[in-house]
């Protein structure tokens, strides 16, 4: 199968988990029920969710088991998107083609709903359904490995060094430290936890590490190449924000060319992190080939 | 013991335990996690963390072993200061005597230290050293008790209603809303954590529940007053800032003096609730008892 027709198959069953999972958009009070829907539910791949169920799979879990967990890393994706566009840090006014939570809903709304996404998605993490079939033990690694790459020694920590280094010379190591640890660290995190819910061996376990790191590193180094070459209707937002507010990307660094390449040979290392692995990884090979062919 | 004395007490090994397992000061990136101790190490009672302690001692824990959770609700309670204090809510320059968080660090960093110490909260939460003493389902339990309260359906829900009646003639079942919500909520889910933690028979939580319910409802009408009769240099923040704010209160609604008869009386309720506790309750008892004798 291939990715677009997995992402599309499961992206059927997370939508509708969402909505099964999420207090309802009319729940009192409703403002901030209004803005958690809005912003979840303006579109977006679920790559996140899709890779905590392909990484199950691959090591023989299912997607029905892991599923509100796995819808749980959406909400987490869903909260830094609507932090990171605040006024204060990068000031967008456009996601996903629609104005941004807070440009909808105010800058008050639009943090509480960012603070309640994160929360959601621990209380989701920890819901009581999942201990049905994963051992208690395992849904508390997967809680915390979670928490651990969202942190301020994680996504946050590259968040960080991001705002402080705009408008700066940057050098090479600061770059990839900050595509490592804004970007890499939850989709690193989302293919771990779907081992680790599906109770991965130790060697399982490392080689999808390895894979989600090689991965998530070229998902940044296309975004920051779909920034410059992307097709702002197919995107849904404005091309070149990057370069209007002196960010430091890859191809600024390295040219166009030779981002590619990059990009080409971290995803052709990440599938040959998978060679242990039988046919119930090829939808984690096919997602890692995408995400260098994707034009959105 | 005396409320003072025990809540001295334990604050040693709070403040101490902060400090072992949040990332030092000095760790990359370093503004974030200065803003972090900064508001964190501000001051405070350690309250809730002290009600963890006393609630896991009460039905026969320890404090050594409930300290990591402990810790995290200090954390949680911190996050929730750092973003109501910024801008776009409450907009207040002082807390605990000091600037606040985005007066002295900006609001991006604010905002991200605020989202730092949530998500650092839940990696305390499910740190694996919990796991020697505590078993994994209730670690849990204990987490997700935290979740559901500090969500949309709890503390934030609270906040928004508390932002949405601003300038506006409330009812009694609204403010009783925004103060159970707001404030009670994550009082009573420190009182039940402590409990799940050390595996507390289901009728000792029914009765801790009802406890933390009435200390919780208690202790914010009794802020509500401090913030009309208290003295700014205790309490470290200007008085007068909830009427200034057009804020709702209950003493607004009420009048002080039935505001303080309706505060002694949770507190009367909240003791009565222990009745069937013994001396190991007593921390509960008189923590009950300071929450409306205090005059900070």
């Amino acid at each position: 199968m291939s990715a677009d027709r997995y992402l599309l198959e499961n992206r059927k069953f997370i939508d509708a988990a969402i909505l099964e999972l999420l207090p309802g958009e009319g729940s009192y009070p409703e403002v901030i029920h209004k803005a958690m829907h809005y912003s979840l539910m303006a579109g977006g791949k679920r790559l996140r969710p899709s890779l905590v169920i392909a990484a199950a799979e691959a090591v023989g879990g299912d997607r029905q088991t892991v599923m509100p967990f796995a819808v749980a890393t959406e909400l987490i994706h869903t909260y830094t998107l609507i932090h990171d566009d605040l006024p204060a840090l990068d000031d967008d006014d456009l996601r996903r083609g629609k104005p941004t939570c807070h440009k909808a809903f105010g800058e008050a709304v639009a943090i509480l709903a960012g603070d309640a996404l994160l929360t959601q998605a621990f209380l989701m993490m920890t819901h009581s359904a999942l201990m049905a079939s994963i051992p208690a033990k395992c849904l508390l690694s997967a809680t915390h490995e979670m928490a651990v790459a969202m942190g301020s020694g994680g996504v946050i920590g590259g968040q960080v060094v991001d705002l402080e280094s705009e408008g700066k010379p940057i050098d090479p190591e600061t770059l990839e430290y900050i595509h490592i640890y804004k970007t890499g660290f939850l989709f690193r995190a989302c293919v771990r936890s779907g081992a680790l819910l599906s109770q991965a061996s130790k060697s399982e376990l490392a080689a999808l590490t390895q894979y989600g790191a090689h991965i998530g590193l070229a998902f940044q180094i296309i975004d920051d190449i779909l920034d410059i070459v992307g097709d702002e209707k197919v995107l849904g937002k404005d091309i070149g924000s990057d370069l209007d507010k002196d960010k430091a990307t890859y191809p600024g660094l390295y040219g166009l060319e030779a981002s590619r390449k990059k990009a080409d040979d971290l995803v052709e290392k990440s599938i040959r992190c998978l060679d242990s692995f039988d046919n119930r990884a090829d939808p984690l090979r096919e997602i890692a080939r995408f995400f260098v062919q994707r034009t959105y």
